[in-house]
């Protein structure tokens, strides 16, 4: 494995988890309902060797569980803790974005499609506490509790409203 | 670099361009209004060699646009095309998941906070095409045009609402 990143950072420290070839292809096939180390290989593609190290990453990270298969010691069953579920969000952004940036409309391998109007998921929007739909573009950085000087002096320097483009600034 | 995937599914294929540890740090930065080689280089911690490779491969999956600086040749602003910027949605529900999920309430090091309201950031809430809120729970996997026949195989096996608690199945 790399070196883990060390500055306080949201992305940062979900690429510490995340941040690899295959980890979210795991939580993929967690999400179908794979559970089993054998489902795993086949869905993914991945190598076995591999597979035991991300799995174990993802057990000690908190996002599976590992519990043993009936009566067999050397099996076991793996399954989504509410952490590892509460990935849903990242996971419709990347469906999302992956089917409408690299694939585009009319070429999407899978869609999600809501179960009552038949619509397809177009996007995720941010909500704030009281679930109030937040303009993207009206969302400025601020210093968090977390901070550290390091987390100061780079947003001192940072464009504020991050998502609005440069030509919109007023 | 390792391997690509090859099957179609969007995460696969997302995982293609950001699966790695520091691409998603540099689209960070550029999303703070990074532009210049040194700059991408202080912030993240990056090496220079792997700098240089991430930068090409974002440049050639059209996320970032490389311009020659001025009048020298060697040396190029970057900056995110429209592609690069509709990772919004995903570096919001990345920033929310690693703030709520890694950190925790009150330990959070950045905060993006709704400039009008004060209020800040509290998740991503997948749309229809209309911009109605959708229940993630209601979602659906349904075979899209781009599918093939392994899309199908491993659709007919998972479980269609992913983002349903299995012990809350009807």
């Amino acid at each position: 494995m790399s070196r883990k990143h060390t500055h306080p950072c949201a992305i940062a420290e979900t690429l510490n988890i995340l941040g690899d070839r295959w980890s979210l292809l795991i939580i993929r096939e967690a999400f179908y309902g794979a559970t089993r180390f054998g489902e795993f290989l086949t869905n993914t593609g991945i190598s076995r060797n591999l597979l035991t190290e991300r799995l174990q990453q993802l057990v000690e990270a908190g996002l599976l569980t590992r519990t043993p298969y009936a009566d067999r010691g050397t099996s076991y069953v793996y399954d989504l803790t509410d952490k590892g579920r509460s990935l849903e969000g990242v996971m419709l952004a990347i469906i999302d974005w992956g089917n409408r940036e690299l694939y585009g409309e009319g070429h999407e391998p899978v869609r999600l499609v809501d179960r009552q109007s038949g619509l397809a998921l177009a996007g995720v929007r941010p909500v704030d506490e009281d679930g109030n739909l937040l303009e993207p573009s009206d969302l400025v950085l601020e210093l968090g509790p977390g901070g550290d000087g390091r987390t100061r002096n780079r947003l001192a320097r940072a464009k504020q409203d991050i998502f609005r483009a440069s030509d919109l600034k007023s």
